[in-house]
Parts: C-alpha cells; structure tokens; sequence
C-alpha cells in the first residue's frame, strides 16, 4: 500500500513557481510583494456535512479550493498559495489522483501554488488554507458598508440549495433545471475576477456561503448599518423560477448556503462602473438592496414595503 | 446549544495586536515585515490516530498548537499567526473552553495571534496552520546540510514513545519515569527560542516527529547526503535508561516519534558557539553524528562502526 510520504510525493509535490520553498520541507517559505497585505482563510469540509460519501473525488477536489478561493475573492484578494491537510480513511490512491486532478486544474486556472499540507488516516476531512495578496487600501472589509451604499449581488442565489432540497426529497429536478442546480451545488465559481475588479470601488463583501440573509447580517453587524433588500429586486435563476413551492424558492434564494456569489456594498457614484464590470465579465450584478443607518440587521421586504417573515438564520453547522 | 458563531465569537475571538485583521471576516489579514520571508506550515490531528479519545482537552489544546510552532522551530521562523479549522462532533461548550485555554496559553507565550479559522461539526479533527517569519539568508531548510557538518539533536529523543508503549501495554512505566513520558507525550514544548538562535549557525534543520532516523532521513534525501549517527552518542534520558527492554529502548530512541526535538547539520567551526546556545537556553544540545557524501542515507553504527539494524521507517499514518 501506498504510504504517506509517496502519496504526497506522486500526487501533491509540484516545482514551485513563485514561492521560495514548496512542499517537503518542516515549512513552505514566500517572499511577499513589498508592501502588499498578506490575506489568508481557512475552510474544513466533512464527509456527511458538506458533501456526501461518496462524491465523486474530482469534483470534491475542486469545490474544496473553490469554496476557499471564495474567500479570497470576497476580500479582493489576488489568489497566490494554498495548503491542503487532508484526513483520509484510507490511503487509496485512485481517489487521490481524482482529487488531485480536480484541485490542480481549478488551482492553475487561478494561478494558485500548492506549497503544504499534511496527510493522515481518519474520516474523511479536508482543511484547505489558502493566502493571496490584497493593497490595504483595497481590501474589501466586512465592516466598511456605509449607510447610502447600494447593496449588490452577483449572480443569482438559490441554485445550490434547490438541489440540495432535490437531494433531501423536498422537490422534484429534472432536465435542465436538475443539470444547472448541480452544477451550482458540486462546481460553484469563485468570484475572482469580479473581488478583483471591485477593489477602489465597493465598500464590503462577502462570499454568499451560509445564505444571503445569513451573510449580508456579518455585513450588517460588523459595519452597524442596516440592510435593507427587496424581495422583488432578487435575482431568480430559472431553475428556482420553475418551482412551483413558493416558499421553497424564497427560502433558497434568501436562505440558502453554498452560492459563492459575492454580496457587496458600493457607494452610488460607482453605479455605472459596477454596470460596465458586470458587462465586462459576462456576470449579472444586480442592486438587491440599499444601507441604512440603524441597529444592526438585515431587512427583506416585499413590493408593498412590508417585512417578509423568513428564518434568516441561515446554514449553522451546529444547529438544528 | 450554542451555535457555530456562537462558540468563535466567545472563545477564539480576541483583538488583533499585530495584525490588521483577526477572525471576524472572509480572511485575515496581516502586513508582513519588510523584507522578511513568509513561512508557513499546517498540521491535522485526527481523535483516535493522534490522540486517544476522552483526551484532556486543555492538554489537546496546547498540544495542538505547540506541533505546528515545532516546524517553524525547524525552519528558525519567528511564531506571528494561527489559523485553527476545527471539526467537534457536538458543540460542547466545557470541552471548547478548556482547548482554547490549552492554545491561548501557548499562544501567549510565543506571541502568536488567532487570526482566522472554521468551526465545523464532525468527528473530532485539529487543523492548524501557523505563520512566522525568517528571513531568506537564514532559514534553516532541509536542503542544506553539506559533508563535514555535525549532526545535532537537542534534548533527547524516546520518552514520548515510551509513554505510548506503556499505554499500548509493551511496556511498564511507573512514578517520576511515568510523568516524565507522559509530560513528553502530552506537552511537548516547541524549541522555538533553539530555532531562532541557530539562525545564521546550523545549516539544515528538522523536527523529530515521525522518529529520529526518518526525520534525519528527510534532511538526507532532500541534502542529498549521506548521515552517520552513532548509537553510543545519543542521548538517553533517564526514563528509557531504567528501561529493562533494549530492543524497545532503542526503538524508542531511534524511531518513535512525537518528540518534538531539533534535529539541525552545523559546520564544526560553529561547535562552540552552539555549546554556548545549549548553555544559554539550558538546554543538551548533543552531537549526535556527521554529515558524509554519500547515496541518501541514515546509518546508524555501534561502538564498533558496525551498522545497527533497526526499522528506519519511523511513523507513516498510513503504515501498520
């Protein structure tokens, strides 16, 4: 059987590019660019939690550096190292060339160096950190929104929660619409370029993991400023326009996690240059809402003005 | 039941002293001093691989933390930051507070700053990252040690090892050479200040966690040198001298692991000024043997010059 040090050496030890030193040693070594703010986020994905036993090693390789890059990109940051500590229940080596191939391909797309990691046994755990770089003028802070700033969204939210309800028996997918909420659910897009672009221009931003609601709060705390959304200004993806359970769909696109889209916040004046990046990038961005000052909290109401009830909890790994 | 955010917000969340930004957002961020290498290094402990289950979660909590600050040691970086990704399998408060007592106490004392991390639930998992600083001229990397050089061990190596025979029941330990193992196994103490003061002195570096002639093993290969212990020369703390097994008694010392030593290749110009440094930190610092040219190789020799036989392999998590 395969051991620890060849499994990490066949599959996971690449020339470094742009780092000092790479994996093998006690640590990996960088020189940063002068006078660039170092970023760094860290996620942990657990069989049964995040993803089903069994998922297909290649796209789960994939999504665990996505949903990291994710981070970077709601900070603006330039993508540079990750590392990668990884418990497996068994050093098979099928599965970790799949794993491998899937990380590898979404790591050179985004110019990301491999640089460490550690490998065991146990139940299957994946722990990703990755580092960019980001000006500190240009760091997109969850405590800069400012009461006049709209409120934007990427994309459309919802997709990845409908096929998790499919999954859970709650609805019923098919053809395109069951093609394109997978998708969104096992292959979300980090918004890299579009964190990038925003950098001198949106206020704060947040990756879309735990829910819209859930996340524009962090927002909302942490700025102390209130959010106000209109329900009617959300993005529908078609798949969600499709259902036919009404508060299913509000409950996915309010509530529901594992988007990655970005939620930010921009003064007025930066309208249309939001405008023309949404266009350069082929991406919709959509102002869903606007801040104001006020407690803390994040407000969603419907076209009279009124306050929809909804749980805004969002995703809690320890809730119910 | 306190929820995910809940339990960071109480026990992981502290102000930034040295960083720009602590847990709270997509990524921390931190301004890396001029000039200065990055360096960085992970470690995943795994309940039931790396530490039994119903461990003292103060203890886990320090010891967690005081593995990652060992290969900064060996790469003679200055402790700056942690990132902690947890997995808990219910979120027990007792249990969180008493780990975040155990780290922070460490922490402390090394000057490291929390500065991100991800709270998940799942059979119980560790994942720490840590980042210091060193700069290029003076990492003490693996690559490094040329023919000539003495080959150092700090401390001594084994006790760890023997506390785990104990417990697996190959072994018996008892009074001052049972808390003297077991405060080895338990509470290994990272040879930062060691690190720090080799830079510019020793060449090549490691910690011994897998065991002494694996570690030495990694220095061989990535060196591309040959390394000549003899058995006679290493250290022999008191607790494998009462040990009546010396089948085991070697092994302990030779191949077990978790000790947390520096192992470090010097020239033998520098032969004073490290007896000086052993003085200074009150601290055995041994020569343990020489660098030679040489296939990649750690070959440990009797008092005779003959070749002992001994399983090098040291732990491998995949291993029997």
């Amino acid at each position: 059987m395969a051991s620890e040090f060849d499994l990490i050496r066949r599959y996971f030890t690449r020339p470094v590019q742009r780092a000092v030193l790479g994996v093998g040693d006690d640590c990996a070594l960088w020189s940063p660019a002068a006078g660039m703010m170092q970023a760094i986020s860290t996620d942990m994905l657990v069989e049964g939690r995040h993803f089903l036993a069994g998922t297909d090693a290649q796209k789960l390789g994939r999504k665990s550096l996505a949903v990291n890059l994710s981070d970077l990109a709601a900070m603006g940051a330039d993508p540079r190292y990750a590392l990668l500590a990884i418990a497996l229940p068994s050093a098979d080596e099928k599965w970790v060339e799949a794993f491998a191939r899937g990380f590898f391909a979404l790591a050179d797309r985004h110019g990301v160096e491999l640089i460490g990691g550690d490998t065991t046994c146990g139940p299957l755990n994946i722990s990703i950190t990755v580092i960019g770089e980001v000006s500190q003028a240009h760091a997109l802070r969850r405590d800069a929104a400012k009461a006049g700033d709209e409120v934007w969204l990427s994309g459309a939210t919802g997709s990845a929660a409908l096929a998790l309800a499919h999954q859970e028996g709650r609805t019923r997918l098919a053809g395109r619409d069951f093609e394109a909420c997978f998708a969104r659910l096992d292959d979300p897009e980090p918004r890299i370029a579009l964190g990038a672009r925003l950098r001198g221009i949106a206020r704060a931003a947040i990756d879309i993991s735990d829910g819209l609601l859930a996340d524009l709060g962090h927002i909302a705390e942490r700025s102390d400023v209130c959010i106000d959304l209109f329900a009617d200004r959300l993005p529908v993806a078609d798949a969600l326009r499709n259902c036919p359970d009404a508060a299913l769909r509000l409950a996915c696109i309010a509530a529901g996690g594992d988007d990655y889209e970005l939620a930010f916040t921009a003064p007025v004046d930066e309208h249309a240059a939001i405008d023309r990046i949404g266009v350069e990038l082929g991406l919709a961005l959509t102002v869903i809402g606007g801040v104001i000052s006020g407690e803390p909290d994040v407000i969603l109401r419907d076209a009279g003005g009124n306050r929809v009830k909804l749980d805004r909890s969002g995703f809690d790994h320890f809730g119910a």
